[in-house]
């Protein structure tokens, strides 16, 4: 296997997603509305979801602008849950990657629109009338991003986070909370990418196990980040969890123990893959290792 | 043509919603959320959009199985923009269906996430993995309701209302306003009905202007409603549009004009119902009168 040039393949697949969502989000929208939408999406975000779902599709053959849709669509659902997270009722946040948070610059009811806005957008931009997509395939990618974003996944998460504040949570309720709260739409991208190909069963569920362990890395690593890292490194507040006494992978395991976790966890990831049989899994490979090894 | 029962019609037809409401809405949730999901969806509102998704599918001979699917989730979407309407930072609205809002019983951060996963529940309802609705039919349901929701409809249609506070709109800017907030959705019923069953364009087009007028006549009068009824008839605050100088149909053209306009559009609704030379529009046109004719 030659090397493979993660920053090359993924500067390309940026291009055409920022290309898509700036074309796409808050175009059809009242003037304030849609300023608001764009706010909340263009020009921000590492877009690993997106990478996701087109690494996941390019690994299984998929149909190319299926992929670019539902990369997008997962990048709106992602972008909806933190412009109403950060809203002074759940997080009160006021800095998001380095920028105002909506609410700070379009005012709370904006901030509501522009989310709920953005989300009714996802399922549009995955519903074409005509853009080679076939319906079926339509179908079967709103399924699965309905199903990570609802309460049985996102939102769920949410709600359990939300319960959780001041209490003390076991590693298995924190594992289960995050694999819906963050989990489900990371795990959600692999496969919605998956769908846009033709897969057999057992590369799906090789997928989904891919999916599931990059899912939790990530929450993993986001703990670590909340205490090691700075605010101005992370574009967000840093040491928000244990002010707010949230329970954290780093609050129940310790350091060094969720590092471990998360090696694990990636050595899960890349385990998925082998079992897959997919013949190129570089692209997935390398983002697994992007969850892992980033600092912010 | 035998005499319409409308009453009967609608309580066998509100009776099968019910029970796939109660059967489907936060099942699926953790425990805080699917009760204030549930809260905001069941035992409760006149399921007047349910009712024109399953009218316009009898009338076109849709399948049973999606239309019940897409009259829950038009009725889910609703159910989610009141709870966030009702919120702190846009209408403060305490009292909906003669009951505490959403926010008053679940706090804001529990409305928050609650609508939230309601609008996602919409789409899943609308994507089944098994359930015999073809995936085609299921794309093009989530197509007409995402488009109704989203910033070219519901959303857009509240982010203009939002901007017109205290504002002397035009009649034309209202109209627009009210065919974006209220009749998008009315008018999507109608159309996800339609797309229940195989329809001409001819009968499609001719659906889609009875919703247009009936969701503009609902809107005319609502408005008459908030000057002309009380608080416990209509079951929410009455006369909250003026008291935040809120344009409306009758602070625009005075409560007699209003009137002639409704029924004006209730005959363009039923003229429709003519020209799409489909059989049997009775439940349709009953559900016109309704609109016009309600006290609530």
């Amino acid at each position: 296997m030659t090397t493979f040039d993660l920053r090359a393949w993924s500067g390309e697949r940026l291009e055409r997603v920022e290309r898509a969502l700036e074309n796409w989000v808050g175009v059809e929208a009242p003037a304030g509305l849609g300023e608001a939408m764009r706010y909340a999406v263009l020009d921000g975000g590492k877009r690993l979801r997106p990478l996701l779902v087109l690494a996941a599709s390019e690994a299984v053959g998929g149909n190319g602008q299926a992929a670019v849709r539902a990369a997008c669509a997962v990048e709106l659902i992602h972008a909806y849950s933190l412009v109403h997270d950060d809203m002074p009722c759940m997080d009160n946040d006021v800095l998001r990657r380095g920028k105002p948070t909506v609410h700070v610059k379009y005012g709370e009811a904006g901030a509501l629109l522009a989310g709920d806005a953005l989300q009714a957008l996802a399922f549009e931009l995955l519903t074409p009338a005509d853009d080679g997509v076939p319906e079926a395939m339509q179908a079967r990618l709103c399924r699965l991003l309905a199903h990570a974003a609802g309460s049985a996944g996102m939102a769920g998460g949410q709600a359990i986070d939300l319960a959780s504040v001041g209490v003390k949570l076991t590693e298995d309720q924190l594992r289960q909370m995050h694999r819906l709260k963050t989990g489900a739409l990371l795990q959600g991208s692999v496969l919605m990418g998956a769908a846009c190909g033709e897969v057999s069963a057992a590369e799906y569920a090789a997928l989904g196990d891919y999916g599931a362990a990059i899912g939790l890395a990530f929450q993993v690593v986001d703990d670590i980040l909340d205490v090691t890292a700075d605010s101005a490194t992370l574009g967000k507040t840093a040491g928000k969890d244990a002010e707010q006494d949230k329970p954290t992978y780093v609050s129940i395991l310790g350091l060094e123990r969720s590092r471990a976790y998360a090696q694990a966890l990636y050595d899960q990831a890349l385990a998925a893959l082998d079992a897959s049989g997919l013949p190129d899994t570089r692209a997935l490979r390398a983002l697994a290792g992007m969850v892992v090894d980033r600092v912010n």
